[in-house]
This record gives C-alpha cells, sequence and structure tokens, in this order.
C-alpha cells in the first residue's frame, strides 16, 4: 500500500482540517497519523498528515495535481507530498572528531534510519578509515581561506552527483559557504556542542567550565548565515558539578552530541520537523 | 466569547475528523486545538478540541442536541461539552502528611489552578490548622475498620453536598471504599511514591532504599478497586545514590510528589486527560 | 551530642586531609561526613566534615582556638565552624509574584527548611497577605530610583535588627544595591528563570520563545554587583516545544523557580556551598 | 609518574581515613582523589583514593606488602590495589541485537575506553560480519538446554584463554551458568531493558506498554543467580506517551540501554563501582 506524508502551512483560515480531511476520504485515503499547530502570533497553520492511499488505481500524480487545483491554491498553501518508498539521500561532512560519526554509521547499519548515506566529505583526511569500515564513500575536500572557492565548487558537485537531499555536520570543524547554504535552505543539520543560545561560537566546553554551569547541553540546528542562529530542532542536557573537569564536560557532552545529533537525523528524515521564522515545529 | 471543551472517543472509522471539524464550522466556532490519536490496538478515536463558539445567538444547548443526534449517533461517539465557565470541584483527602497539602493549596491561592475547593476531608485532626490558614471547610471524617460504613457514607454525603467533580488524595493513607470509587469513577487522583509499577503497596521508599536502585521516582493514578493498579496520568523521577539514606530518599520524594501531583491536578481539571481500558491519553 | 560543621579552603597541599582527621580523633570527634575537593586549575583544596563531639566536658571554644592555632595557621586555612544548634536566619526579599513566597513558606511550616524566617521585606504591599496568613513579620520598603538610599538603609537596619545571616530573592524585582551586596558576601540567593548564561536580564521567558528552545531553565545563584553572574548554585530544566505559548513557558518555569530555589536554600543553609572565585563547591 | 587506584572496604572505625592518608603521604605519594562512604545501616566503611607515586625507587610490591602487614591487618580491610598501566580485558556476549555491539565497538575505537576487548562470545552466527568489521576475534558458541555444560565449559575456556577480567552482556539471550557467575562475582555486567525492579523478565516494553507506564528505562547490574535482582550500577529513563507504539518505545528503549551499558561499562572499568551485600557504591 501507498504511504504518502503530507506537509501544509499556510495563513491560518477557518475550515483548512475539514477541508484537508475531506480530501483525503475523497481519493480513497486512510488516516494513519494527524497532527497540526497553529502558530497564534504568528497566524500561521501547520499540518502533519500520513495516509495509506487504499485503491491503487488512482495515480499518485492525479492525487498531486488535484490538490494543487483545488485546496492549495485555495488556501494559499506552501504543501509537500513525500513517499514512503522513497530514502532521503544525506551526505556527512566530518573533520577530525569521530564519536558523532561512530555513532551515525552504527546506528545506519543497525537499521535504525531509514535513509541512504551515499557519501562522506571531510576537511581532512583522518576519518578515512571508518568510512572505509562501513563501505561509504569518502571524499577528502579541503577547505581553507585560501580554496574557499574551489572546494565549495567541489563540494556541491559532490552532493549534486550523488543527489543528496540533506546534509548533516557531524563535528565539521568548517564554516559552510553561504552559496550552499542557500542550495540545502533548512537541509544543513549541525550539532553544536553547547545549549544554545548559551556559549555560541568557539570552545563552549571550556566557557561552560569557567561560568560554573551546573547542566550542560548540545543542541543541533538548522545552518543559516549567522553562526549558531539557525532554527533549533532539538536539544538536551546532563548534569556536571564542581568535581567534573573540562575533559569530564568534553567525554560527558560527547554522549550529548551523539544523541541530540541522532534524533534530529531521525526527525528530519522522517519528515517531522517544519521551519517557519527561525523556529521549528516539530511533530513527534 | 464562549469556550468550549469536546473530548470524544469512539470506534475508530473513516470521516470522523472531517465529520467533526465540519460541524464546528457550521455552528460558527473557532477551533483554536484540536488534537487527535488512534489506539491502532484496541482500534479506538480519541479527540481533544477547543473552540470559541463567535455567534452567541446559538445556544449551547441546541448544539450539544443537535452533535448528539447526528455525528454522535452515527459514529457512537462517548463524548463530553465542557464549558470554561464552570469550574471542576475538588475535594482534597489527605491524612498527616502536609507537604502535598501545603503545596496544592498554595498553588491554588497563586491562582495557578481554574478550579475550587470546597473541602478537605481527613481521617486525622492533624492537618486542620492549614485547612484554617487557607479558609478552607476541614471535615475531621474517621476511618477505620470498624466504622467504615459510617465513614463511607459521611464522606459520599459531604461530597454530595458540596457538588464535588473529583477528589484528590493528596497523601491520604487509607483505602477508597469500592463504592466511592464506583460514584467517581477515573476522578479519583492518587499520588503513589514510587514509579509504578516498582514497589507498590506501603513503605516503597524503604523498598527502593533496599533494592539499591539510582533512581527513585512518584506516580499520579486514578484509583480502581485494585490497589496501585490504576490508569496512569504522570510520573516522574529523580537521581539517588549511595550516599542517599532513606531520609534523604523520602525528602527528595517529597517533591517529586509535590510536582507530579500537581501536574496530575491541572491536567484533570483542563479536561487534558481521557481514560481508556486501564491507561490514559493525556493531551498536552 | 553536639553537631559540628567544618569548612575549609587553602592552597592544596600534602597531608592535609591526614592533620584535619587527626585532629578530630584527637578531639573525640566521630566523623560521620567528610568530602573533599581539590580545583586543580587553581590549586585550591576544600573541604566539608561533619562530626559529632563525643566528649562533652571539651568546650567547642577551645576546640576551635587549638584548630585555629595549630592546622589552620600551618596550612593558611579559609576555614569555619558551625554548630547545628544555631539556625540559620534567612531575609524573604519579594515584589508580586507569589509561586516562590508560598512554596518556601510551605515547605517551611511542613519542617522541611532547618532555618528561621523572622522577615518578609517587599517594595510592594501586596504580597502582605501571604506573611500574615504565615505568621511572619512584612515591611513594606519601598525601593525606586529617588529613594535608593533610605531604602537600602531601612533594608540594612532590618536586617541587623533580625540578626539575618542570608537572604533570598524570591522573585524580586529590585537591584540590591553594591552596599548591601558588600555585606552580604554570597550570603544573597536569587532565582533567575532561564538557564544562564542564556537569557540574562528581563523577560527570559519572552526570549526564550522568540529563539525556539526546546528547552527551558532556571538558575540559582549568589548575588554579585555584576547582574545574572554571580556564583551558580543549582540549575534545572524542563522541555517545551512548539505547542507551548509564552504563557505556558511562564508557566512551566514557575515550578522550575520554586523547586531549584528550594534546593538552593537547603543547600546554603545545611552550610553544603562554598563558593571561589565565582564558581561555587556544592558537597551533597 | 604510577598512579595507582586504591579500593578500600571494611567495617566502620575510628581513624581509617587518617591511618590510610598518613600511609600514603609515607610512601610519597600525590593524593589526586579520594572519597569515602560510610554506610550507617551496615556500619561498613568504603573508600576510593587515586594517587600519584613520586619516587620511583620504592617497588610497588613493598608497598603493598607494607599496606597488607600494616593498615590492611589492623583494620582487617578488603582492599585492592590497581594500576593505571594494566587495562582491564572485557569479553563481549552477544545475541542477535547489534545496537549495544556498534555502540561500545564504536566507543572503544574512539578512544573513550581504556580496556582492552580481546574477543566477543555468541550463541549466534548473525553478528559475526560486525566482529570482522571491527578486527575482533568472534566465536560461536551455542548454548541450548542440550549442551548447557559443553557451552558452558568452551566459554570459560575462552576467557581464561584471553585472560579476561570481566564480561559484559550487549543484549545477550540467555541465562549464564552458576559456574561462570562464581567465577566472574560482580564482574559480568548486564543491561536491562527496564526500569528495575518494575518489569523483570522477558519483553519488559511490552509490559510497559501494556500497563501504560509515562517513562520507560534500563538498568544496567552485576548478573546474580536470580535473574534481574543483582547488584544495580546505573540506571536511565526516558518519556514515553498514549502516541507512543510498542515499536517506539523499543527504538527509545535503544537509546536507553546504549546509554546506561556504556556508562556501566566505563564505571566499572575505571574501578568506581564497589558492591557490597548486592548494593553498589558508586564513586563518580
Amino acid at each position: 500500500m501507498r504511504k504518502i506524508t503530507l506537509l501544509i502551512h499556510c495563513k491560518d483560515q477557518k475550515g483548512i482540517i475539514a477541508a484537508v480531511t475531506n480530501f483525503i476520504v475523497k481519493v480513497e485515503g486512510n488516516i494513519i497519523y494527524i497532527d497540526q499547530h497553529v502558530d497564534v502570533e504568528q497566524n500561521v497553520f501547520f499540518m502533519r498528515l500520513e495516509t495509506e492511499l487504499t485503491n491503487a488505481s488512482i495515480p499518485l500524480d492525479s492525487i498531486k495535481t488535484n490538490f494543487e487545483q483545488t485546496i492549495a491554491r485555495d488556501f494559499q498553501m506552501s504543501w509537500d507530498f513525500y513517499s514512503k518508498e522513497t530514502k532521503p539521500k544525506m551526505a556527512l561532512f566530518v573533520s577530525k572528531y569521530n564519536h558523532c560519526l561512530f555513532d551515525i554509521l552504527g546506528r545506519h547499519s543497525a537499521g535504525e534510519l531509514d535513509i541512504e548515506i551515499p557519501l562522506i566529505i571531510s576537511n581532512h583526511i583522518d576519518l578515512k578509515p571508518i568510512a572505509d569500515q562501513f563501505n561509504i564513500p569518502f571524499y577528502h575536500v579541503p577547505f581553507t581561506k585560501d580554496n574557499k572557492e574551489e572546494g565549495e565548487k567541489r563540494q556541491i558537485e559532490l552532493l549534486q552527483q550523488y543527489q543528496i537531499t540533506f546534509i548533516v555536520l557531524a563535528r565539521y570543524m568548517q564554516i559552510i559557504t553561504p552559496k550552499l547554504i542557500a542550495l540545502y535552505k533548512n537541509k544543513i543539520i549541525n550539532i553544536h556542542h553547547s545549549f544554545l543560545p548559551a556559549f555560541p561560537g568557539a570552545k563552549p566546553y571550556h566557557s561552560a567550565f569557567k561560568r560554573g554551569v551546573k547542566i550542560i547541553g548540545a543542541t543541533s540546528h538548522y545552518v543559516t548565515e549567522e553562526l549558531d542562529e539557525g532554527p533549533i530542532i532539538e536539544q538536551d542536557i546532563t548534569r556536571v558539578s564542581h568535581i567534573n573537569s573540562i575533559e569530564d564536560f568534553i567525554m560527558k557532552g560527547r554522549d550529548l552530541e551523539r544523541t541530540v545529533l541522532a534524533r534530529a537525523i531521525k526527525l528530519h528524515s522522517e519528515r517531522k520537523v517544519m521551519v517557519f521564522e527561525n523556529k521549528t515545529v516539530v511533530f513527534y
């Protein structure tokens, strides 16, 4: 049976839910999940709906066209249909830290992530053996002040060659260029090793240690041009105390980084995250 | 503007959401919250909907009758309309522990609970001064093996006299009688000082200490005839370690009991909890 | 039996623990708790020790003098002996928010805090009825830009009159003057309604909502001249999501504020917190 | 510089700490960590001490003999000296679940665990490719009702051949025999996928789902002859709700199992866990 995920957002208006659910009934869909949210401040309506199309004789394209020309037009919706059959294709960007890489590849091998990982891109050669161990093509794309344009060009070539749909920065230690951000708007996921907006930028564990906080955190977010300012997908925290050294902070933080990034990848790849005005709506 | 909360559950069927939302549109309601859940195993559909009725000229009773004779009948729904104007009336049952009582009365005084607390019933006289301090009628209803029937009779009289809609056992140390449970089915909230189903019954902190657990908990649940086996509304936990004595467990547990019970009261009084087959659906 | 708590900090050196524990053995003390910490970066040693003095014929003063003239001098210690018999005297500063006030007074009445609360000081009159309800003297000390000096003078007079040993700002909405801070160095506890250093200053829940965080927090800290920059005693967090409004943030935050402030009060009053260089050592 | 970890437990008596710290001073050790605990109920004293021996000319063996013949004898201590230079050797027992295996091997490869993993033993052949991928010898030791003795014999042979010091059951789905438990007393770590003592035995996620709990957990513990009754090392939990299916419980639980087991391995391998009377003292 064909499973479809439908994401919608539009100006909040009367009758949207009734219209959409009526539409699904009409095309012989069985709604297996529906959730919606109204951002009262912005007056925006969000909906996520999963449906099984029980009548195989109605082509998906005609459903889409029908939706587009009726409801989507009437309510001026931004919308997307995703078929469960098409797996998202994720590119991994890494530098020298290996813990998130091991974790993601382990989860992928264990069947926890319903995605493809066609390639790994790194500005260093250090982690190639891990890519080899998991049989994933590894591309060394150096990226420095001096070769920015060339590096960016090579990155984009590779992403297009492999038809990548979203990018994960698994502790990638380089700025992403505005051009790449624009190409993958709200499709580049970063893990920052602090409880944002506390301690943005470099060396957050050192700053947290210096400030004497009792809790440290990690934050996964979409990359925007403003460093560590993009829409937050997921955060988590763990307790620390005076007995913990900076090294302890870093070690405890690794567990946070792993978990928070893995959750963000899972949420994004299952089309559970919508972005509006630098905030996310996450339908669990 | 009249605000209505609608709770529904029925056999899962096609078209329920569309039917209900169409109905709300028809009676000129503005949906401000809607959430639903399908229990796939039991094939049961649950919905919670909040609406503002914008047309004051349509009487609430006619809306109810209309709903009853059309949708509710068609889908064989169990359903309830609650008007925000009618505050739930809560009876507090206590014995000798005062921490939950202080917490609930403090929250109520601080305006956090949109309920009335017309009376406190206790099998001991000890906490009367607190009731006096907060100006709430206090009834001493002794309850022992020997006066069970009399005690139950007096409890029920008082509950009816004050038109009580739900009961909270704030560390009330007596069994509730089957008759009272039947009268207030899924309307008596207990706080048990363990992470159920671990450590049911008496002295859970002592058992937890003996077992050497690293985490203790508290559980709020509706009272059923099976002790500590009723539908769970809310749970929370806190860490303990070898340095903690039983007294520490009890002290840390008090904070859990307060918080978990307060959340359950809030959820119940805002009509966010539905019960089906000894489990709850909690719409946050 | 006399119970003594001993707090020590000094430059880290060989033999401190042995010297101190030998001393306690010599004065016939039974060590019931000992914990220590070395701040490796700063090279500072911290110790907290609880002892029962089993020989009533040795006067406490002679023990103190002995300690001062031998170990304390040899190791150039900062140190304090606290007798369990002397309860700390806490002044509560409040403005208009009542939830922390209810919580603290409820806990105190329930016997959870081993302190005295001789008075409440407020820049508004609103919360006087709560003080009356709990039978605690309430002083209205207006505090504005124009009467700063007069207000500060009155505050200090009252604190001295009641021999106050520490101050708790239970959502007190006024700046504390440098003079008062100097008089009660590391003895004024504030509760800030964010996960510091995120969102210092005014309206943190609004800022958190705007940023789209997935977790909110509260922080209790000692007041220093730099706003919200003092040594952190305790922090805690709770999850939020897109479904939560600013009002929900505020409501969930109230529970955090209550709990985090209560823990800080308990830790401070039990002499479990030591401060060094804007960070705390908290011996649980 | 030689680093030594010293673990001690004995009947609580006056003067232990002074005696031990004096001893360390005498052998020119620099104490870098010391923690102790008194189990008041059982009247047992526990201590963990890390020291750097600054004088290389004093042989470790003479220190040990000295300790044994003086303090250890005087206080009738159970004690152990561990040198940081000798890494613990861990055997992994697995069956068919791969997530804990990937996690542990990933962490080990990433340098987070200061241990050796000389072999993996499994009653199934399924996970051999993962062992191969990480270059760790894999032994298929079938284990059924009918070959119990033979299987146990083979397990013990392998453990002795590789000089294994502790065993980790990474979701190993077979009972460990009493003989093996006796050989590795408090040295076999299991991960149970519930918040023990809730839901011991088989299919805990199914039982948790049926009970309608709002929180699920995982527990790492030492294996004893009583199933799921051994000393608890670490526990953690995560929230669930009515929207979660059994499959969601299992998926969320995998993250708990990974994290809780990894923490237990780290604590055990760093000699931070002591066991007494079916409870653990965990020195963080």
